[in-house]
């Protein structure tokens, strides 16, 4: 029989290639998707290329959507900066303007077209509402929305003669903490040292180790850095990110 | 009092020109937005900007998306024909090979993007479900699942105190006829001359006409360029579009 398809969402981030893994041990044929979006981080592209190659993707397409033209967050606007240094507690307070506004509802858009074209029922994406529970789009009923949108605006959804034929929108990280997310991916034998999280790349120093390969270094101090340090110490797994 | 602002989506067809006007009648600022997506009429995007400088936009931004990629349509993929002299009847059977995978969600998530940088709660789509039935998503249960997924997407959404901060989807031509939508655009003085419907543009002969500035013709015997014809015929309008 042949293996049914799905979209996964690769960021070239820690948690979507823990989620591509997933969508692989549950069967799928993966078609990855990527986005050029005027990332302040665009590094993780790379990453993303190197996660699918290495988890054995049917195929990878990246996509270019100006989200510059629109400005509003850190991420995409050089006059808006990264926050350093925060707790916890202050990451989980109010939406953080590393928020991209709309940005996982375009992402997801793509992606379903992307089921559509490709005869897909199931999309991955690695979205988390444990440690990103400031970011609106990160949300299960956000999730559920969506997936009552797809079913909807799509000939999939419309010509589905039953459940099995709908849309699903899966994310299989959601309420996992990162701690757990690392457990599960190191079990499914992600190579974490080609993920990329840091939002603000610094310059690395001129080195013969081989993660200077990327020429950058994760800063350490953004709240995704400061989540994937935290993430694999709880986890007890080697991080081996190239810190500054 | 400052006007409030409102999303446009203006793709150069009478059916946009018409909503952008009627937003101006009810007192918005709009802010258009049309996306430049590989369709074979990238010429609507020279009538979607004589369209917002003709009703006074208060800004227009043009979104490239590379829906080409995907393929899957006749009109982002040149190995697919445009039909061509369908009765209405053909038209109004299943999904048209002119339907584009997800394109009105995608779309409607940019849009969504722009009314969050703007801070717009109202986000016009000349969508229209009478001679569009067979897409999936010119439905009204398709805007209003969009609705839901808008407030629970975005920070606007999220931090609306009352129905009034909220987000809508206003779609004044979903249920109306193309002959009604004429008579309603006629009333507001939009210029049907400077808009563009047919998905199949034709080479125009050397001629001396006004209109030959834009070098094409309207093929008349696609579904658009049909319906488009019967419209102005219904509503008793002169048709000003240059046909083959």
């Amino acid at each position: 029989m042949e293996r049914r398809s799905a979209v996964v969402l690769v960021s070239g981030g820690l948690d979507s290639a823990t989620v591509l893994a997933i969508a692989n041990e549950r069967g799928f044929r993966c078609h990855a998707i990527s986005f050029r979006y005027g990332q302040r981080h665009a590094i993780e592209l790379q990453a993303a290329a190197a996660v699918c190659q290495s988890l054995g993707a049917h195929s990878h397409r990246v996509v270019d959507v100006d989200l510059r033209a629109f400005g509003g967050s850190a991420l995409t606007d050089d006059g808006i900066a990264v926050p350093q240094g925060r707790s916890s507690r202050e990451m989980q307070s109010g939406i953080p303007v590393t928020y991209v506004p709309a940005r996982n509802t375009i992402f997801l858009s793509f992606a379903l077209a992307l089921a559509e074209v490709e005869g897909a029922r199931d999309i991955f994406v690695g979205v988390n509402a444990v440690d990103y529970s400031g970011y609106p789009d990160c949300r299960p009923e956000y999730l559920a929305a969506f997936q009552t949108l797809a079913n909807l605006a799509t000939r999939i959804g419309i010509e589905a003669n039953d459940v099995d034929g709908r849309i699903r929108i899966q994310a299989p990280l959601v309420s996992l903490s990162k701690a757990q997310i690392i457990s599960e991916g190191t079990r499914l034998h992600v190579d974490y040292g080609l993920t990329w999280s840091c939002y603000d790349p610094q310059p690395a120093a001129p080195t013969l180790e081989p993660l200077a390969r990327l020429k950058v270094r994760a800063c350490a101090v953004c709240d995704s850095c400061l989540i994937r340090k935290q993430g694999f110490s709880d986890a007890g797994v080697n991080d081996p990110t190239p810190y500054v």
